[in-house]
């Protein structure tokens, strides 16, 4: 693909809300793949951060923080059909933004639903209530209130977001290699059906992030490679993961949510002190954090099959696994305990990074030939050869919003969708060039490798792919 | 103090067996405080480490491993009365060589009951006989066969060991701060009737390393400021902790050992991956791991309160809580992820190390001050100024060791002993010199700080120091 090509025209103006690392990553991506000119480009954040850039790229820079009672005299006025909302904020309700768009003809993408700031701990909600499949829930009954309004695309990062597009090749691939004779499915039913027939139980959203920085981090310090609010704040809210039909060993302190879907549960605890066993083809078998995430209870939701009566045929166990940068784990060390009391410093993980790669991907578990991983193991030197002020990490998320943005364009009138609702090949056209390599590989890892060594431990045997097993904390 | 006093001197040789991190600390330590000369040393280890130390100070070094079946051949033929064996390997048993020392007449010192090499994850061997509780009762078997023999100090570092010594100085000063008027008890019973009379009821050794070095830590790669395999074996036996008479929940994974004191039980699982809340004067809360060591038997055991009938009237919890610096904190990580199978490569930080400090002491909980934590706080300057080849960690088990040699020396025929029957005031004046800012910090921080924040959480609200309320996972 070449590097000039522009893969759609904004009419309007673009508002991007929030500039930190995912916005200052963007910002070049955009003036080079869409076709609008920096000055019809307003951004609107709460902080001097990216200010330098913006003005490198004169585009107008604005710090006016947005909140539930100023937001809708700031944006009313400034919004119009053809226009572009682009939510990459933190503490910004994603819902009320995609009202304003739904009601002002804006077309809108974010890459997590966001409540505003204090949503995620707001400790007089009962921990359902906190949760991503509540904010879930809340969207798609905006959702059904503007059917056929401007497209508004959720959660269209990497995970969420690009892991539903991978998601959806790693079955075509494991198909193939199977020696299935399938087409793409062209409906939800027939990808959960697809699913169901590979015997795909659980899927990890499996990623190792080993970017590493040139100076240790410091006592007090939060470091990460992307939002270091936005891991806080997801890390706080209650573990959440789909719930596959195949489990049989409900979490003792598992419950499922009494409204909605019904597509996933929750732990009663913290996904930043929850961990799971997983495995990448780089880093191996790995403790990764079970943090919850939107894709974990779309993904579920999404590759249902029903039976006539509309019960529940199949659905595969989801959830994310992650292993963020060894910065990170320190960090969390620390923060959770001192009993989640967030530490005064942070340091985002930038220019200083030295080394290391991001590799994120699915791992579809428990079909004939074992576990197969699926996706992107982008190092930070390519990162930044592709494209200017990014790391691994916010390539990854930056290529999918790039691909959602264009979709969105092409498809302005989709109302309000999850990335399992967008072409999974429009976007990975778009993003692949992006990603670095995209690999697949399977794997005859399982959750029982070692087990019991030294100690006897509480395992399902017959299944090495119940959550019980996969459940480290 | 001088730094050329002599405390005491080795009438005969000196056999340094295994030159790592702490042998290497000790010869300087040695050979300053000790009368005895370079060319009555001889250091007998299994690598090549050390080797330009030795040379530089003309110590004899030979690379000659001792196993199960070579130890006699090439010990019996050196030993004489008058003698020292320092103990300072991983892999050679101590009980076999406290044996030889008994029966040939040296004196003889260790930091840790090691068993033959493989003996800490020995899988047919049961959790319980693979403790330190098991390792520790063998001992008092051979302590029992040689009443009056040489004098053998087991487990006599920093910890094991020196805490032994700060959980009486610490019972005093709490009495004292509490208007209390006791002298230094002089049997055990009197010091246990101490921590019962001040209501102790738990003794974490608590300890934060926080010591850095310059680069960072590499995928594959076990950093400490201490022994690698040392750390790793230990941390692979079953979680040990004294168990006190306060406790009212017994662990569901807890278990009773079937013979010896029974001061102690173990959790049936891993020690280094078992966390436990915990409070340091610098670090303020965190996690610690609770990783088996022998004082915790000891000091549950040596401040057992007995009834006339035998029955035990009290007993304190005691168990150590154990923050490694950072590096060790991911190296354990990829450790225990990647199911117990230690990383080829190591790197003991030593010379590399930039900053940082070793926090280490007893926090005694319960009484009516709340907790208070009585310890050495030596930063990586303040120990290479004092004495070279040296980080914190080291120079807190070298001091002690010295100061447990110069007792042995000036009490020879003691048998084998552990820290808790050594002189603790004359151990502390020989060692404090070397341990930085020793320091005792009240606190009313307990387990019970912050909880249920967000998150319904099985607490005893009626005793913060029960157990359950101080375990993580
Ligand atoms: N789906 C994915 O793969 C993915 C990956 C990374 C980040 N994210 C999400 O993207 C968002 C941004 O991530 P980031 O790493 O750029 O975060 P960041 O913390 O680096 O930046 C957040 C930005 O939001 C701005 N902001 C904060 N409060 C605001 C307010 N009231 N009004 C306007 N702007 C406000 C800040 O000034 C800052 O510019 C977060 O929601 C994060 O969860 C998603
Ligand atoms: N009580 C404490 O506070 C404390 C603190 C630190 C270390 N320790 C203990 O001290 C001991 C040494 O610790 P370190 O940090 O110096 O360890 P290290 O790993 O740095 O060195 C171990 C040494 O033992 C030698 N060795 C290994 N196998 C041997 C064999 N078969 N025969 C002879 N020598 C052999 C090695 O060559 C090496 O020189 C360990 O048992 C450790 O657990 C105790």
């Amino acid at each position: 693909m070449s590097h000039s090509i522009k893969h759609a025209a904004i009419p309007g103006r673009l508002f991007i809300i929030g500039f930190g690392s995912i916005g200052q990553g963007m910002l070049p991506l955009i003036l080079r793949h869409l076709d609008i000119t920096a000055d019809r480009i307003t951004i609107i954040t709460a902080d001097a951060r990216g200010r330098d850039e913006a003005a490198h790229y004169q585009v107008d820079f604005q710090i006016r923080p947005l909140t539930r009672d100023n937001h809708r005299d700031i944006l009313v006025p400034l919004l119009r059909r053809g226009d572009f909302v682009l939510n990459l904020s933190v503490d910004v309700s994603s819902l009320a933004l995609v009202e304003l768009c739904q009601v002002t003809g804006a077309l809108y993408l974010d890459t997590c639903i966001e409540p505003w700031a204090g949503g995620y701990t707001d400790a007089s909600l009962s921990p359902s209530l906190r949760s991503n499949y509540a904010l879930r829930e809340a969207a798609m009954e905006l959702k059904s209130r503007y059917p056929g309004g401007p497209t508004a695309v959720l959660t269209h990062g990497a995970n969420p977001g690009l892991v539903s597009h991978f998601m959806k090749q790693a079955l075509l691939n494991i198909a193939q290699d199977n020696g299935l004779d399938v087409a793409a499915p062209t409906t939800r039913d027939g990808w959960a059906r697809l699913a169901q027939r590979l015997g795909i139980k659980t899927v990890h959203v499996a990623e190792r992030d080993t970017q590493v920085a040139d100076r240790p981090r410091e006592r007090g310090e939060f470091v990460n490679t992307w939002s270091i609010d936005g891991f806080v704040s997801e890390g706080c809210q209650p573990a959440e993961l789909g719930w596959g039909t195949h489990e049989r060993h409900f979490p003792v302190d598992g419950q499922r949510h009494e409204f909605g879907s019904d597509a996933a549960i929750f732990l009663n605890r913290p996904g930043i002190s929850t961990k799971v066993r997983t495995w990448t083809p780089m880093e191996g078998p790995f403790h990764g954090f079970l943090v919850t995430h939107n894709e974990a209870i779309s993904i579920a939701d999404y590759f249902t099959a029903r039976n006539e009566d509309g019960g529940v045929a199949y659905r595969p166990t989801c959830h994310y696994a992650y292993h963020p940068c060894d910065d990170a784990i320190t960090s969390i060390h620390e923060f959770v305990g001192k009993g989640y009391v967030q530490q005064e410093r942070q340091r985002l993980l930038m220019s200083e990074i030295v080394d290391g790669i991001d590799e994120l991907g699915v791992l579809l578990c428990g079909h004939e030939k074992g576990a197969y991983w699926y996706g992107s193991q982008l190092t930070v030197a390519e990162a930044r050869e592709l494209v200017p002020y990014n790391n691994a990490t916010s390539l990854q998320v930056c290529a999918t919003v790039l691909g959602g943005m264009v979709w969105a364009l092409e498809n302005p009138t989709q109302g309000t969708v999850e990335a399992d609702e967008v072409s999974f090949e429009r976007v990975m056209e778009i993003a692949t060039p992006y990603l670095g390599p995209v690999v697949g590989v399977y794997t005859d890892w399982t959750p029982l490798d070692g087990r019991e060594a030294l100690f006897p431990e509480d395992l399902d045997r017959d299944d090495a792919w119940q959550f019980k097993n996969v459940r480290v904390s």
